[in-house]
């Protein structure tokens, strides 16, 4: 592993490209915009999937799976649901192929659809159609439903994980009887997604609304939440949507209610996608590779042995097999890598460009002396320990780096919202210290737009609980009672 | 849940097309082909998943993701597999919609892609192209990965779970540097399929390979697993793929060996699918609805109370809030119905229907007597039993259901395996008794050909480890060394 990757300084998003790649996380397909994620980052995906699956359930969701392909009738239906995502669609038109006769295969032309089918760009549509069965009265409500699945929305400029074609999420539909409740499961869900940012991912997050011009295609409200990355631009981590009753209302989805009247019913949607993957990698790494939180580590504890004999080698093996079997009883996943293949030197630097939290090495001296050198990658601080009690002592560790890493995260955050009350001072803070800007907006699209084309930044949210505060429009100088959140971002 | 459902005897096929309805497992969609896989569907399916996943990671595979799409010229580089799905793929040409104008949504033709995109009916060639960049040498062999993923084959006639346009699978890819590797591992996959399907579904499996004509496109042998319905006809619950070198040779993967020499990659390829829910549907259920094992029922116990009033409510309620707080800690998923909109009556045919595997009832004699009601949902009995040491009896009585379950379907199996021969015989079986009929073949495909044509039924497999015996093919006269097994198919 003596490969060097770029360093942030010098090149931030040629860094990225190359520790997702070198720390085997994903890599290009040969299918355009299309990613391949490798079994290490899959790894990691799955640890976030079982999390957030969990905090799902306890909330009293449950999973399901509806078809990959949308009809196109059904997809025009909402209108500004399929202006929002009409662009970027994949469009199947034809079930079969055939051979040409002089052994090429090409597509059979007597095998057109009568109706184009859209590869889900997200499942709104064909959802909403199928809850018109599943709902009569009152008593069929709440629906609240999950699917994990894949969606493709066509890009013509991809990154790994942060943008790609398709990619892998999980989509929460779910049906209310009244306008109430259901904004009460999209501002719940918000905070789901916001716990697992801060409290798995380690990545403090500011909790807003979109402003209309980014809204989602068809929401009345999209709630969001937007986290910074090291480089001073902004992420959005997930968000959730009120919809009202607009599917209800395109698919004909009506309720009676406990007063027998009947309503349409109402809505929300809320995901999460591989893009936090992004987010996890850009949030902490550094240039020796990827830091991950311990609580999405795959690898929590590495142990690698330093020895010059097998007879060493047996010694060693025999501590740290006690160990291993200790780590484990405690759920904490540990490799001890005794390779023959690989000197400690390379195992060491392959396990800092993957991540690992916690290192543990150990050598003849050690077991003469009774302890180990103990490797945190966060800080990448060595310490010797004593061999007695190191398996408690990794279980704190472990909890220290958690903590560590989102403390350092927040600070940077907090450290990068600054407050602008002049259009240059604006400039001036987007050009030579990134992140969150804070500024008066005047509350219009139009302006929004213009900002947006001038400075490259977007108002990234309007924060929850926003303090009310009279103030000017930077661009325009027209009254404004808030403050709003700038930034440039992925 | 008084909507009674068709009985098996008088109709076996409307008996499951009902069944999966009512109990609310899945339903058609409005896409043609596909199916929705509704939340106590997919439950079940879940469990299955975590299981298998399991049994894969302890045989020291790990999951990764690979692209839903598959250019056509991929596709189109192992010959007999293109054969085998050419007429079944689903494929993309464009990426854009546009409004033409008059507000209607039309497919942009100058989005039309310069190739066309397959929708992976199985990802063979996309993965082995993929792996062309991961291997090199022997140390990056062997690898072991396995995708959970979605597939579209399509298909004219659909059935739910049994045949669907786009179904959920899981398929495993593995690469190695010898032959015998690469078997072993397709022999051992097949038996953790049959592990599966025996020890969870509670399933009997015949293992055996397929004849040519049924192999796998592009296989070189297909192992798989044989199981039998109620109505006596087979079904294919998993297949595991011995590749050879094909695909490695279609997409040029190369190894180096130890000895410095150069070679093609041995590969192999194995499957699962929701099938499996139709196979674990048809095996078990009833009239009254669904028999599910306590290993994947998403409710394994369910307790009902019989009160007169909210007095006597609260009373049963005590006992058995107890009672779940047991089963919970013993890991025994409970659910404790308490909905006062519904009578006992109609909640026991509900569960029964649902396939809950014990169903505990409390009234206000058995809070006297210190007893509950329990009914087994596979032999409908019904046996009063103390209140203390309950949660116990219960624990044991799962492990009792389960053993049934499968021992009534082995039984069944057993029975249902029938010797033949000669061709008269073998037809009187096959229209009168069903099940499998264990007959002598002449091993010719064309022989095989024309009984299935005058028949209906297609050699299933050939039992691994099957007994060599001196015969005459049923058909042709011809000398034949084993019996193979014949039934008529899902
Ligand atoms: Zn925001
Ligand atoms: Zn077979």
């Amino acid at each position: 592993m003596s490969k060097g990757i770029t360093s942030r300084n010098e090149d931030y998003s040629q860094w990225y490209n190359e520790l997702v790649t070198k720390a085997d996380l994903a890599e290009h397909s040969s299918v355009r915009g299309c990613m391949v994620i490798k079994p290490y980052g899959y790894s990691i995906w799955e640890k976030m999937q079982a999390a957030l699956d969990k905090m799902f359930k306890d909330t009293g969701h449950t999973n399901a799976y509806f078809p990959l392909f949308i009809p196109k009738s059904f997809f025009s239906k909402e209108a500004s649901h399929v202006e929002g995502f009409a662009t970027e669609c994949a469009v199947v038109t034809h079930y079969r192929l055939k051979n040409d006769g002089s052994g090429n295969i090409i597509v059979d032309e007597e095998a057109k659809l009568e109706e184009e089918l859209i590869v889900r760009p997200t499942s709104e549509t064909i959802i909403w159609n199928t809850y018109r069965g599943w709902i009569q009265s009152y008593r069929d409500l709440p629906i609240l439903v999950n699917q994990w699945a894949n969606v493709v929305r066509w890009e013509m400029r991809t990154r790994l994980f942060l943008r790609t074609a398709e990619f892998l999420w999980q989509e929460g539909h779910t049906a209310h009887a009244t306008s109430e409740e259901a904004i009460e499961e999209a501002e719940k869900m918000l905070h789901v997604y916001a716990d697992f940012a801060e409290n798995w991912l380690a990545v403090p997050v500011v909790r807003g609304v979109k402003t209309p011009n980014e809204r989602f295609a068809g929401a009345i409200e999209t709630y969001c939440i937007e986290a910074l990355m090291q480089d001073g631009k902004a992420l959005q981590a997930g968000t959730s949507h009120f919809l009202g009753q607009n599917f209800a209302k395109a698919f004909d989805v009506k309720f009676t209610s406990k007063e027998g009247k009947l309503d349409h019913v109402w809505a929300t949607s809320w995901g999460v996608s591989t893009r936090l993957m992004g987010a996890l990698i850009m949030a902490h790494s550094d240039d020796q590779g990827l830091v991950l939180p311990p609580k999405l580590a795959p690898i929590q504890v590495v142990i690698v042995p330093i020895y010059k004999s097998a007879e060493e080698l047996n010694r060693i093996s025999e501590v740290a097999d006690a160990l291993v079997k200790e780590l484990k009883a405690m759920d904490i996943s540990v490799k001890f890598d005794d390779r023959d293949t690989q000197r400690p030197g390379f195992k060491f630097a392959e396990y800092e460009l993957k991540g690992v939290p916690v290192r543990v090495a150990m050598g003849a001296r050690d077991l003469e002396n009774g302890t180990a050198e103990i490797a945190r990658r966060d800080t990448r601080e060595k310490q010797t320990v004593n061999q007695e009690g190191l398996a408690s002592y990794i279980e704190n560790l472990l909890g220290e780096i958690q903590e560590n890493i989102y403390q350092k995260a927040l600070k940077f955050r907090n450290d990068s919202i600054t407050k602008a009350d002049t259009y240059e001072d604006f400039k001036k803070i987007l050009d030579e210290k990134g992140g969150f800007v804070s500024a008066h907006w005047d509350g219009t699209p139009e302006t929004e737009q213009r900002i947006k084309e001038e400075t490259k930044a977007t108002i990234r949210c309007i924060p929850l609980d926003n303090a009310l505060e009279d103030g000017v429009c930077i661009l325009t100088g027209q009254p404004s009672k808030q403050r709003v959140l700038f930034a440039r971002a992925y």
